[in-house]
């Protein structure tokens, strides 16, 4: 196997969350997409998408997408288990990975582009949106907030993918200036997350 | 189990077609979200995100997020296996699924919902972000034209939960006049998944 990635990216740090937490290394390649490297022809034979992180297994098959790289490496490594065992606690894990890429990752991310305007030279940038979307992850991000007084992760007792896409999610919109930790059961969960050892370094 | 959905919604419909799919019937409760009856205090406590589709299951929880919904349902009945079977054809479907969720559907919806201001009642609204994701979804259209010159559906030969994704956010693309059905391979695509039993009433 070998691994394309922008480690610093969210997605690329949600990968990499999940490789240190089963002890698995793979080799690596980075792909700078603050330089474009992503949008090369090279680079969209790997993923028409032109998104990182891309796993290409060994015979061949270019994997796209950080959740299904996840499962993948999950299916590979089964432990710690971070998807669940058997299907109820799977479907829970997934209800929350879902609210907490798609209410507030999402969000968070079109925050920061649209704000910024980093990506400017390859997308159409819509400041008002921006400010929209910071607004819909603070309402996500009060969701968690309410959710995080009685659970000590997302899905419960148990540390899992919801909590690798919040935790990284979490660690983008604090470096990016949409800080939701003023939320105080969010900032103490926030230090949970961090404390474990897929986070370790990756957390700063 | 009791089904909280609205039918005719884009995730309402994916739900739909997984229930058919597998033959299972399940007790319903329409929740008309144009009419806001997803925004009361009511609703909120069974999905605190106020969206539909939510499966009450028999211990009471409240599941919600149509592909959680349809991951357990999978475990439930698991023929037609609509996820996969194996770590690795799972992974490869996820893969699609996301794909089609990511950058097609969640760009239609935006979309609809910013050019027409439909819930302006309850959201903020901004047309030039419903004009740039009509875009992006068009981009992402014609990355799915190119693969489905060479595969029967989106993760090779065997209809998926990807396709039941991307056949309703086609559905709701025509349907909302952002009409993708003009690249050809994707227009026979749409054909052959309008075909399957789960969207025989449904992709009208």
């Amino acid at each position: 196997m070998h691994l394309y990635t922008y480690s610093p990216s969210p997605n690329g740090k949600r990968v990499g969350v999940v490789l240190k937490e089963k002890g698995i290394e793979i080799a690596t390649t980075e792909v700078d997409i603050l330089a474009g490297e992503n949008l090369t022809d090279e680079y969209r034979a790997k993923n028409p998408m032109s998104r990182v992180p891309v796993l290409e297994l060994d015979n061949g098959f270019m994997l796209a997408e950080s959740i299904a790289i996840s499962r993948y490496l999950e299916g590979l490594h089964p432990e710690p288990r971070l998807f669940g065992a058997g299907f109820e606690e799977q479907a829970v894990i997934e209800m929350w990975n879902r609210r907490a890429e798609i209410n507030f990752f999402l969000n968070a991310a079109a925050a920061f582009r649209h704000s910024t305007g980093i990506f400017q030279d390859r997308e159409s940038v819509c400041p008002e949106w921006g400010e929209i979307a910071a607004e819909l992850a603070r309402t996500a991000a009060e969701a968690f907030e309410a959710h995080l007084a009685e659970n000590e992760f997302l899905a419960g007792d148990r540390f899992s993918i919801a909590d690798v896409t919040l935790g990284c999610a979490l660690t983008f919109a604090r470096n990016t200036g949409l800080d939701v930790l003023d939320n105080p059961n969010l900032a103490a969960y926030f230090a949970r997350v961090r404390a474990r050892p897929g986070f370790a370094k990756d957390a700063s």
